[in-house]
């Protein structure tokens, strides 16, 4: 028997949101958007309206006291993340943090605690882990094909200069969360949690670049030692587009989680026999579903391969419907571990101000 | 009228001096090995005997007193790279030292003194400059094909335990420069060095793993930032096979020196329009020329790429019969803030004693 697929209530309504709900539509059996809100009422109405969604509000607050909503998705900018997902936990409904889950290590720690003291269950949208592209390379690893990993490298940037107008966009608005720290490491550091931790690393150790107007950084190369484990080297960029990919290194071969590696759809596994280059090399690929008509009708994506948000709810769904407050796949130690990695980078950078 | 060749005196009779000696034999109108020595005068006689050079000594300082000799490669461990390039410059001697030039940036920066004083040619054996891919990439950067240099990427890791017999190898000998950072690291750090400086780093980050039994460091992540510059993002590995690639990115495109890196004969140049992933590749072709038969005769080569020592050579030998002390190509200030990185890395590292 199936079973009955959770009512999300949306809060926000811009590019993510937007994604979000068009991916939600590949599966009908598991997700349902009955709100949708934000600061301004006729901004969440004509979300609705693109999106067919039932009901519509003017502040996040009201779509935290819908009673048809199972399941809060928070969406807004990060700075509002924190206070916006208390009041969802408060209200008794699940909740699905967009990245990074707050602005510090202390208030996930509160989300995190609050969330357990409610039952209910909590995650930050760490969407990359359900991609089945990177289930496959973590069942790889698991099972040994590359033997023990020693080091991840993975990088993450793109020319925000090339979309976006320098000094007003939000990415350089430091006051609203502004800089690649918060916007784009959090997926290299994931990644290297994924597959070193989860643990805080023994060494934190970052540099960095800042924006001499508007104080943001701009690129940070992040260095990270596991006890026990291995090294992970994580750069973000948004002034320049970096390969984007990850790659699991280990004693006996490599995976390679290939271009856009924050949601990819295939890896490059290599393995090796002795000597130096001395390498097989194999691609598996994992194309991303059709979406339906429903879809292009609405307006598409606005992000590459927003589609793979599907494969996240998906899995949320099963979490809660079997009774979880948390997925196996992206835990809250994990989400923890991330947050004080960035934490620790913006300490180093010295992010806290305009110089 | 062609000058005439460089006599070499080739220091040390190990893998490395075998390789060097082999590709001298492709450019015959610029080198001619005159002398060989290393401690063990049977050794000596042995290599002379392969490669055909007519003297043969049992001790370092003897290759430095020979007559014959205008230029010292200096190839034997590292530890004792600096005594010997001394030994070479106070004997009237030209030097190329081969990576890391010696194990302290104090060392580096007397032999650098001392050759200026004696207004003597010297340089690192940083042969990855002289590839023509490499000579390509820089041209490029220079001409503007992508934007602004805003980060460099470099990898380099092998796996030593599957060639080596840990714990006897030596790589895993502390006292005896064993470990990654002197051994390997040279190479992402003069990557980042070509692109992002010349200059000392701005701010200098690193996290390692060191060995538990051997006190030797196995692999590293070094963050760096270059002032007004950028980031490099910098890992080295003898624990296991990295991809082993140098990325420049830039605000308008990449380019990629392709595996092995750190001896490359192929880049890929992507140039990129508005929008992310919107880019265009091409990939260029440098083979290596095809060695002289006298190289298969005597033993063929150790390592990947070895011929390509005659780019490094060659130039030498333009520098030299020019009247310079020097190679633009690699100078001594960057050889000296090389050396810098290294040296501020092990500190972070604590590779001082084995713990």
């Amino acid at each position: 028997m199936e079973l009955p697929p959770l009512s999300w209530g949306i809060m926000g309504a811009g590019r993510v949101c937007h994604d979000f709900v068009q991916a939600l539509k590949s599966i009908p059996h598991a997700a349902k958007v009955k709100t949708v809100g934000c600061r301004e009422l006729e901004r969440s109405v004509e979300f609705a309206d693109q999106h067919g969604i039932p009901n519509r509000v003017g502040s996040y607050e009201d779509v935290a006291k819908d009673p048809e909503v199972d399941i809060c998705y928070i969406g807004m900018l990060h700075p509002f993340h924190y206070e916006n997902a208390v009041t969802a936990l408060q209200n008794g409904k699940h909740v699905l943090v967009e990245k990074p889950s707050t602005c510090s290590e202390c208030d996930t720690k509160a989300l995190v605690r609050l969330a357990q003291e409610k039952g209910l269950f909590l995650m930050e949208g760490m969407w990359t882990r359900f991609f089945p592209a990177v289930e496959k390379a973590q069942e790889l690893v698991k099972s040994g094909t590359i033997g023990k990993v020693v080091a991840v490298h993975s990088d993450f940037g793109f020319n925000g200069g090339d979309v976006a107008n320098y000094p007003d966009h939000i990415f350089y608005n430091l006051n609203l969360g502004g800089g690649g720290l918060f916007y784009v490491a959090p997926y290299p550091v994931a990644a290297a949690m994924q597959f070193l931790g989860p643990a805080f690393p023994s060494r934190i150790a970052a540099a960095g670049v800042k924006d001499k107007l508007t104080g943001v950084d701009l690129s940070g190369a992040i260095s990270l030692h596991f006890e026990g484990k291995g090294i992970a080297s994580l750069t973000y960029n948004i002034e320049a587009e970096t390969p984007e990919e990850t790659i699991i290194i280990g004693t006996e071969g490599r995976i390679k989680l290939l271009s856009p590696a924050h949601c990819p759809t295939a890896i490059e596994v290599t393995t090796k026999a002795i000597g130096r280059g001395n390498t097989t090399t194999i691609r598996h690929d994992f194309p991303l579903p059709d979406p339906p008509a429903s879809v292009d009708a609405s307006g598409g994506f606005n992000y590459p391969n927003s589609n793979g948000f599907q494969f996240e709810a998906a899995a949320i769904h099963k979490c809660i419907r079997g009774g979880r407050t948390s997925s196996d796949q992206y835990t809250p130690d994990e989400m923890l571990a991330v947050m004080h990695v960035l934490e620790e980078c913006r300490t180093q950078l010295k992010i806290d101000s305009v110089e």
